[in-house]
C-alpha cells in the first residue's frame, strides 16, 4: 500500500492539458483537495483563471514554470494528467525536474516510473527530494476473502464502462456518510484516488495473481471503521480491463453494489466500440460473480450525467432506475444522499 | 509470448520432489513430452526406477547431478517443480548452476527468475547457455475483445478450483481433435503449459490491466486452425486468483467451455477453505460473465478421478453429468473422445 506524507502544499502540473478531461487527474484533485492546491504549473495557459478552464476550482494562480511558483511554497508537485499508455511526455518531465532540483517532491501516477529514469533519480539524490511512483506494486498476496470478516460494511463502485465516475462517486458517498456522523473511508484503487487519499493501491499496476490480495489488504487496513465505500475499476463486462474489476469485486467482499453509469453513452469508450451490455444483464453477472465468493447486491445507480442536457439527464436517471429498481442519482449534481441512503440500507445485515 | 527453442533431450530438475503431487510440472512432462526427456536429476531418487514413482513414466534415469548426466547429451533443464510462493529453492539452484557452467540452456516456470540472479547470469554469459524465464511477462496489450473474430472456433477449459486438470484437459481435447485429422492448437496460458507446447504466456505473471491482452494476442496467433483449446486458469469462484480466470475469458472469447473438476473437492484448496459454489451457479456465472463480451456455452465436464476408487469416480461422474446435463468424462482414464463431441457440437456456428 502506499501511504503519501501529509502535502499541505501540492503544485499540480498540466503542462499544456490543462482541462476537464485532458488533465483528469488535476480538474479532480481541484475538487477533493481545493484546500491543500497552491497552484498548477503550465506554460499555455499561464496567468489565465483557472476558473475559466476548470469552473470549480478554487482560484489558485497558474505558473509558466516550477521557479516561478517558488512564492507559493509548494512541498510536493503532483503528475496532474494520466494519458492513455501512461508515459511521461517530455515537458512535463522538465518541470519534473526542475522540481527536483530545489528539493521538491514529486508524485506521479504514471504506468512510467521516475524511479527507473537515471537522469532524475541522481537529482532527486542531490536535493533530497522524493519521488512516489503511485503504480508500483505493493509486495504480493494472494487474496482468500479475508474481507468479508471486518468490521466495517463494505460498499463498491463498479461501473458499465471506464471513466464514467466510480471514484469520484465512491469520494462523494463516504463524504456524504461522514456528514451524518459515521466513521467512512473512502478506499482508493487508483492511482487518482491515492492522491485524494493520501493511501491507497493501484489495483491494475498488480499481477493478476495478486490484485485481488491487493485490494484486500487495503479493506482490511480500513477494517475497524463503520462503513467503507471502495473505489471500483474498469467494467466486469470491458474486454481489456474485466480481470482488475473482478479483483476488486472478490479482493472487497461488498456487502453492496452502488452501478456508475455515463448518462448516454452506449457503446464503451475503448476499441472496438462495443455496444455496452443491457444493465440488467449487467446486474445479474455482477451479483452473480461476486456471490461466488460473497453476496452482494446492486443498490443504486450513480448517473454521470456531466455535459448533458437537464431535461436529458432527468429522463435517462429515471428511465434506468425504472429499469433496474433501485434508485439513481447523479451525485455530483444532485448530491448523494438518496444514494447513500440505498447504500446503508443494502449494508444492513 | 514466449517461444521455446525445439529442445529434443531435456533433462528435469526434481532435486528431492520427484513425485506425482510434489513435482507436478515433471510429471506432466513425463507424460506429454515423454519423446524429448532423456532423464531426471534428483540425488534423493537417484538410480531407482522412475516408474515406481512415477507410473506413466518412460523407463529414464535418474541421475544424482547434473554432470553424471553428460553421456545422456542433455540440451536443456527444465526447473520440473512448481512450489506455492514461486521461489528457487537453494538445492535446485545448484543443479541450476551446475547446468548453465557446462552450456546446458535453463528453462525456468518459477514466479522467481533466474535472470534476476547476478552470479547465474555471469556464469550463462561464460557459457553461453540460455536461461528462459516463463513467468517474464509480455510487452502490454490492452484486450479488445479480438479473438472472437479468429478464423479458428475456441474452446476454453474452466474450473472449479486451481490444480483440477484444465491443462491437461486442454492437451488431451487438442491431441484428441487432431487424432480426427482437425488443424487443433493446445494454447498455453502457464508455465508447464509452456513447456509442453514451446510456446504461450503465464497470464497470472501479468499486471491485471494487460492479462486478458496477453491471452488474446495468443489465441491470434493460432487464428487460422481449426480449433483451439486454451488452458484456463484458476476458477471464477476463487478468492485470489478469479481476475486471471476472468482474463482467460474474455482474452480467448471461447465458443464453448469445458468445466473441470477434481471428483469428491467440496472445498477450495487454498485457504479459507471455503465450500465450492453449487456447480449449477458456478456455471450460471460462467456463462453470464463470458456473454458480456462473448456469449459461450459450458457444454462438458472433464471430471479429475486421480486416486479416486472407480465405483465412486463413476458415480460421481454421472452425478454431475446428470446435474449439469452435459457429457462428463475423465479425459485421463476414459479418454475424452465423449467431451470432444461436446466440444465440437458446442462450437458449431
Amino acid at each position: 500500500m502506499h501511504t503519501l506524507p501529509p502535502y499541505r502544499r501540492i503544485l499540480l502540473l498540466t503542462e499544456g492539458r490543462l482541462g476537464v478531461f485532458t488533465s483528469k487527474t488535476a480538474a479532480v484533485l481541484l475538487r477533493y483537495r481545493a484546500a491543500d492546491i497552491v497552484g498548477v504549473v503550465d506554460s499555455t495557459y499561464a496567468r489565465r483563471d483557472i476558473r475559466e478552464i476548470i469552473p470549480w476550482s478554487p482560484p489558485v494562480p497558474i505558473c509558466a514554470e516550477v521557479r516561478s511558483a517558488a512564492a507559493l511554497r509548494p512541498d510536493a508537485l503532483f503528475v496532474g494528467i494520466a494519458p492513455s499508455g501512461g508515459a511521461l511526455p517530455p515537458e512535463l518531465r522538465t518541470h519534473v525536474k526542475a522540481a527536483l532540483e530545489v528539493g521538491i517532491d514529486v508524485v506521479n501516477g504514471l504506468h512510467q516510473r521516475l524511479a527507473d529514469d537515471e537522469e532524475l533519480c541522481g537529482v532527486a539524490r542531490g536535493s533530497g527530494a522524493k519521488m512516489l511512483d503511485l503504480r508500483t506494486p505493493p509486495s504480493p498476496v494472494v487474496g482468500a476473502g479475508r474481507a468479508q470478516q471486518t468490521r466495517c460494511r463494505r460498499v463498491l463502485t463498479v461501473g458499465t464502462d471506464c471513466n464514467v465516475g466510480k471514484m469520484v462517486t465512491a469520494v462523494e458517498l463516504a463524504a456524504a456518510a461522514r456528514r451524518r456522523g459515521l466513521n467512512a473511508e473512502f478506499v482508493a484503487t487508483g492511482q487518482t484516488g491515492i492522491m485524494i487519499a493520501g493511501r491507497g493501491v493501484a489495483a491494475d499496476a498488480v499481477v493478476s495473481d495478486f490484485a485481488a490480495g491487493a485490494v484486500e489488504e487495503l479493506v482490511l487496513s480500513v477494517a475497524d471503521c463503520d462503513v467503507c465505500f471502495v473505489e471500483g475499476q474498469g467494467s466486469l463486462g470491458h474486454a481489456g480491463f474485466s480481470a482488475v474489476t473482478l479483483a476488486t469485486i472478490h479482493g472487497a467482499c461488498p456487502d453492496a453494489l452502488v452501478l456508475v453509469h455515463h448518462a448516454g453513452r452506449t457503446h464503451y469508450r475503448n476499441p472496438p466500440h462495443n455496444p455496452l451490455p443491457p444493465l440488467p444483464a449487467l446486474r445479474d453477472a455482477y451479483e452473480q460473480t461476486a456471490a461466488l465468493v460473497y453476496p452482494a447486491r446492486l443498490v443504486a445507480v450513480a448517473l454521470n450525467t456531466y455535459g448533458v442536457e437537464r431535461d436529458l439527464a432527468d429522463a435517462e436517471t429515471a428511465r434506468i432506475g425504472a429499469e433496474l429498481r433501485v434508485p439513481a442519482a447523479d451525485p455530483w449534481r444532485d448530491g448523494c444522499e438518496a444514494l447513500l441512503d440505498a447504500a446503508l440500507e443494502g449494508i444492513r445485515r
